[in-house]
């Protein structure tokens, strides 16, 4: 069946066949008030895409259309929407529904609704049991609370990525009070902290990059990096002791992490923000690591509509423009791709672009 | 010698004759134009004197008089002291110097001093390498900044244990916003806790005592728990999901203990600060634990003058007083008291008396 019953996309049946993108059709949840209907034009590939195919994936819902850095046309709206007008070009990214009534959800932390979080992609619609599916196709349709009008001046393959690894690294940099004269740092230099950098430096923070070698240096100083610190380099954390106000932490390894060293970066009370969600086990924590500086460390998960829009505002009024490398969207595409991501091989992210080309009639 | 060049106090020699106290004369260092001569009159006993001679020992500067909940009279005051006069009462808590100079000093941040920390009993004098010795002892000499005098309502034998075990809970409630409209969690109803239940509810916080039992429910009560939670009953952590603003972890062991659960009864961007130092090894701490709230885990170390100073006079207008056991000091005391502090056979503290039998040349 074609769209609005329907859309289109590619799929992965199991975590086994992670590389097998299959293109298929699927049931789209009905179409309610406050829904607006996305034809897909662009779409970025987010780490979490690939963990959930190939290292998250036991308890997902399969089979799974992931992608959820989206940007295409608004093409039908519901009788009470306010926020989108069809014809508008958008955004959608990780998240499609919160419960909009409870404490959080009216606090502006409605990625933190503890009722109902409906991922874009691999979640449950509450009275369908539908399964929501993600950009890797031909539409989305998602609440507009979910969907953002994009600023004209941004490019649509270069603001994709924003919709989640942008709003990652930009809400615990608004939260936790990144500006100026403010020192900030981001670690690792991938998809989502290339974005901390950008957006550390844009807020006014004095913004530095720390990864394990300097071979992403000059990559991080032309995104507005101040400083570089090289993990791999004796003493590294010395001449910052007691320094830093704020580090996000985009890192999706914590293999042979000494978190002592980088705490010890620290100023009084400064926080240590983890955004990545590495596989392997956590980090053991003693009160006693954390005493000498009371830092506070803590994660966070996406960002609000309100900050979705204060970001790609920054981001047009700043000129900031994502690093992508495009990739038309189709079945070995998808394969290269995601085996690149998983060797960390792109700089920064990968758009998926194409889209007439793979759905020639959506 | 007697003083003012020596003290006399009980000394322990080594982690392996923790219970053997020895009383002996040991010498001050040389009194210095900011200094502060206290004649002991009561000392609280602190969990981490306990730890320190049977635990934490290993890289201590042997002997050792510990104590550092000093209550007494200050009978010399070095010529540039403003702060103390000669006759007051006056305490003296877990630090007696820093440097005073650097960012974290001038910032009310000195217990995180990152150039010079002189604990009350164990630490180097820089330029003389004379040992810091507690107030199991007739005498302590400290730096004014960090002697306070005690309001005339507050009790001696009550309120020398503020002086650590209070303003360890006191410092990260003030620093976390504990007050009216917030929600705040005590965990572990021990001398550091039954402070923070206090002054929780004089701050004008919602406050929750946290035990594994109900067997401190009706004592946390009369010290001003609104509610109690025991972590042995089934389920206990479910109706408290995303509610608490702050959780003071006043928990002296991390045995079994589940710290997803408590994390997940923290509001988004709540707080969990341990000032409890277990001896056992840390928590193992993912991303993932921390996202479904954004909550955000600390430590914090003893307090700011200012706090101190607040915390005093918080008690003496509110009528908080603390619940102590007093107990004469002598070798066979203090050898039974440790032995119940290891058992946490004590409700709430030890306080050391009795200090004119004990030192009558003084």
């Amino acid at each position: 069946m074609p769209y609005p019953e329907e859309a289109q996309g590619f799929m992965i049946d199991s975590p086994e066949t992670w590389l097998s993108f299959q293109k298929r059709h699927y049931k789209l949840k009905p179409f309610e008030d406050y829904d607006v209907d996305v034809k897909v034009e662009a779409c970025g590939i987010c780490g979490s895409d690939v963990h959930t195919i190939s290292g998250w994936g036991a308890n997902q819902n399969w089979p799974l259309c992931i992608g959820h850095e989206i940007v295409g046309t608004a093409i039908k709206v519901g009788p009470k929407v306010t926020n989108v007008k069809v014809g508008q070009r958008v955004g959608v990214g990780a998240q499609v529904f919160s419960c909009g009534e409870c404490k959080q959800c009216k606090n502006d932390n409605e990625t933190y609704c503890p009722k109902i979080i409906m991922n874009t992609y691999g979640s449950k619609w509450p009275e369908t049991g539908i399964i929501s599916q993600g950009g890797y196709s031909s539409h989305v349709r998602a609440h507009e609370h979910w969907v953002f009008t994009i600023p004209e001046k941004l490019k649509t393959n270069s603001v994709a990525p924003m919709l989640c690894a942008g709003i990652t690294a930009f809400s615990p940099l608004v939260r936790n009070g990144a500006g100026p004269s403010k020192k900030v740092g981001i670690v690792g230099m991938g998809g989502i902290g290339h974005f901390g950098i950008m957006f550390a430096k844009a807020l006014g923070a004095e913004t530095w990059a720390i990864s394990r070698t300097r071979a992403k240096e000059a990559d991080a100083r032309k995104i507005g990096a101040d400083g570089f610190i090289a993990t791999c380099e004796e003493g590294w954390e010395k001449e910052h002791e007691f320094s830093f106000d704020l580090i996000v932490n985009c890192a999706n390894s914590s293999k042979n992490f000494d978190l002592s060293k980088y705490l010890s970066m620290m100023d009084v009370h400064g926080r240590w923000v983890s955004v990545g969600l590495p596989e392997e086990e956590g980090q053991v924590i003693k009160a006693q690591n954390l005493i000498s500086n009371g830092v506070l460390i803590g994660a966070s998960h996406l960002g609000s509509r309100k900050e979705m829009i204060r970001m790609l505002n920054l981001a047009a009024d700043k000129g900031l423009d994502s690093w992508v490398e495009t990739i038309d969207i189709n079945e070995e595409n998808l394969k290269e791709a995601m085996q690149r991501m998983k060797k960390a091989d792109i700089r920064y992210r990968f758009t998926l672009t194409g889209y007439d080309k793979a759905f020639p009639e959506a």
